[in-house]
C-alpha cells in the first residue's frame, strides 16, 4: 500500500492512494467479504483509505501501521503509448524493513495472493501460513531477477501460479518464444503460468494447455497503474468464491480479472475499483463474449 | 509477385518467390478454385512458380510478364522481435509502371482483393471491373499515407472493408487509441475495418461492433513475411466460399485468416502455403477454439 503520484498524456493524478496489495483487496473483494490484507503503511496514509477497504469488507488487521516513517512513494510518468512509463521517484521508506506478520485471525486462509516485492519476504509468508492453501499466486518483477534471483528460484518452487508481463517472462526464461519462455517457467516450480500483455491481453499457461482473454479495446486508457494488481485481484478472488481451480475455471478467472483491470483504467488509481458493481462486471464480461465468440462453420 | 531476401534470427531464406498477391492466392484459393490473379512480373520470374500457382487453382492470366526487366526485389532483415523489420534493399523494376489490364474473363468477379500498391492503380483496377463486386477489401500501408494522401482518401471511398496495422491505424487517424481511430477511419469509406496487431492478434470493426480474433502463440515465428497477406487472402477466400458478408460471418473469416497466417509464419515464403490443406486448417481452427473458449458462469 503506497502513496502514487501519475502522469499520463491525460493529466496529472497529484498524491494518490495506489500499491499492489490496494488494487488486489478492491478487486477481490467484489467477490466476497472474506479478504485479508497484510501490508504496511506509514505515518501519512489517511484512515479513512482503511476504512473504505474496510467497507468493501477487507480485513485490514495484517496492515502494520509505522508512526516514525512516512508510506512507500512512487511517482511515474506514461509514454503515449500508455503501455511503458518512467520511474520519476521511487522512495521505499517503510517498505525499507517491511517484515510481515500474520495474525493468528488469517490462519487457514485458502487463497494466497502474494503482490510484487522482496522474494525472500514473499517466502516468509509461505511459511508463516500452518495449514498450505489450497492455491498460491505469485507476481514479481524483472528488478528481482536481477537483483534476488536464487530467491526468487526459491519461492516460485514453493507457488501453484505465476503472474509476470511478456518482457518478464522473456527474461526470466531468456528465451524470445513466449511459448519457448512458458515452458521453461513451468519447469521452474508453478504450475500454472499467466503472461500479462497489457492492452494485448494474456495468456493462460498449464501443462501443454494455452489459453488467451483479451484486453477490452477502449477509448481510452486514461490511467493503467494497477490494472496488472487489479487483473490478478480478480483472478483469484473469482476462484476463491467459485472453489474451483481447475484450469477451465481458470480461463474464466483470467477473463473477468481482464474485465476487471479494464475498469482500473478508467479513472485514476483506484477511483473507479472503488464504486464497480458486480452489475457493471456482468456487462463488461458481457461484451468480452461478444468480442470473442465466433462461429467454426468451415465446411458450411 | 515478387522475389524476397529475407533474413532473421533463424537464417537466411536466400532468393525466393514472394510478393503479396503471391500470398494471397495461395491462401484464398484453399477455399475454391475460382482465383483470378492481377500482377506484374519480370523476366526473371520462373515459369514453375506460376505453375505452382496454377496447380492450386490460380488463373494467372492477369498476370503481365515484361520481357526486358526483372521482377521486384526486397530484401529485408527482422529484428529479434519478429515484428518489426529493417528494409535492406528495394528495387521496383517491373513495379514501376505497373498499369493493370483485368482480362475479360475476369469481368463478374463478386470478391475483389486489393493488395498494397499505388492507391491510383488500387483505384484503376476497380474501374475496370463492369459490375461491381459484393466485396472489395483494400491493403494499404504508411507509405502511401505520406506520399499519396488524396489518392488514397479517393479509393477509400470505393471500398467495403480496410485492413491495415495498428500503426498505420494511427497514422491514418492521428488518433491514438485504437477504438477512436477506428472510428475516425470508418468515417473516410469503408464500412468495415480489420486492425491487424502482428503476434497480438486483429480487431474487426463495423458500426459499433468489435471483434477481436487472437494469433496463435507459435513455439517459433520462423519468417512472418506475408503473413499478413495470407491472412487477408484467407479472409476474403473464407468469405467468398460462404458467398454470406455479415459481420457474424467476417468473425469467422478473421479466425481463418488468423489461422492460415499462423501457418505461414512456420517456413519462409510461400513454402509452407503450397503444402497446407483444409485439414490442417480445420485442427489449427480447433485450436483456435480451445484458445479463446470459456464459460461465463460468474454466480456459479
Amino acid at each position: 500500500m503506497a502513496f502514487d503520484e501519475v502522469e499520463t498524456p491525460f493529466g496529472q493524478s497529484g498524491r494518490i492512494i495506489g500499491g499492489s496489495a490496494t488494487y488486489v483487496a478492491y478487486a477481490a473483494a467484489l467477490f466476497g467479504d472474506d479478504v485479508k490484507q497484510v501490508s504496511i503503511v506509514g505515518n501519512d496514509f489517511p484512515e479513512a483509505e482503511l476504512e473504505d477497504l474496510k467497507s468493501r469488507g477487507v480485513d485490514v488487521e495484517g496492515v502494520h501501521k509505522v508512526s516514525d516513517k512516512p508510506s512507500f512513494y512512487w511517482k511515474g510518468k506514461y509514454h503515449l503509448d500508455m503501455n511503458t512509463r518512467d520511474s520519476l521517484a521511487t522512495e521505499l521508506n517503510v517498505l525499507a524493513d517491511f517484515n510481515p506478520i500474520i495474525p493468528d485471525s488469517y490462519q487457514g486462509a485458502e487463497f494466497l495472493m502474494l503482490g510484487n516485492l522482496v522474494p525472500a519476504v514473499q517466502k516468509s509468508v509461505i511459511q508463516q501460513l500452518k495449514v498450505k492453501p489450497k492455491l498460491i499466486v505469485l507476481d514479481t518483477m524483472n528488478f528481482w531477477m536481477d537483483s534476488a534471483w536464487d530467491d526468487l528460484m526459491d519461492v516460485l518452487k514453493l507457488v501453484d501460479v505465476l503472474v509476470i508481463n511478456d518482457s518478464e517472462a522473456r527474461q526470466l526464461s531468456n528465451e524470445f518464444s513466449i511459448v519457448k519462455a512458458a515452458k521453461k517457467i513451468l519447469a521452474m516450480g508453478p504450475n500454472t503460468l499467466i503472461i500479462k500483455k497489457g492492452e494485448n491481453g494474456a495468456l493462460l499457461f498449464k501443462d501443454d494447455k494455452v489459453f488467451f482473454a483479451p484486453a477490452m479495446p477502449l477509448d481510452e486508457v486514461f490511467d493503467p497503474t494497477g490494472a496488472g494488481d487489479t487483473f490478478a485481484g480478480g483472478f483469484i478472488g473469482y476462484l476463491a468464491k467459485t472453489g474451483d481451480i481447475s484450469f477451465e475455471n481458470m480461463k474464466t478467472a483470467i477473463v473477468v480479472g481482464s474485465a476487471l483491470a479494464s475498469f482500473c483504467c478508467e479513472e485514476f488509481g483506484t477511483s473507479r475499483l472503488k464504486t464497480v458493481t458486480m452489475k457493471d462486471l456482468d456487462a463488461r464480461l458481457n461484451d468480452f463474449v461478444q468480442l470473442v465468440n465466433f462461429d467454426i462453420s468451415l465446411n458450411a
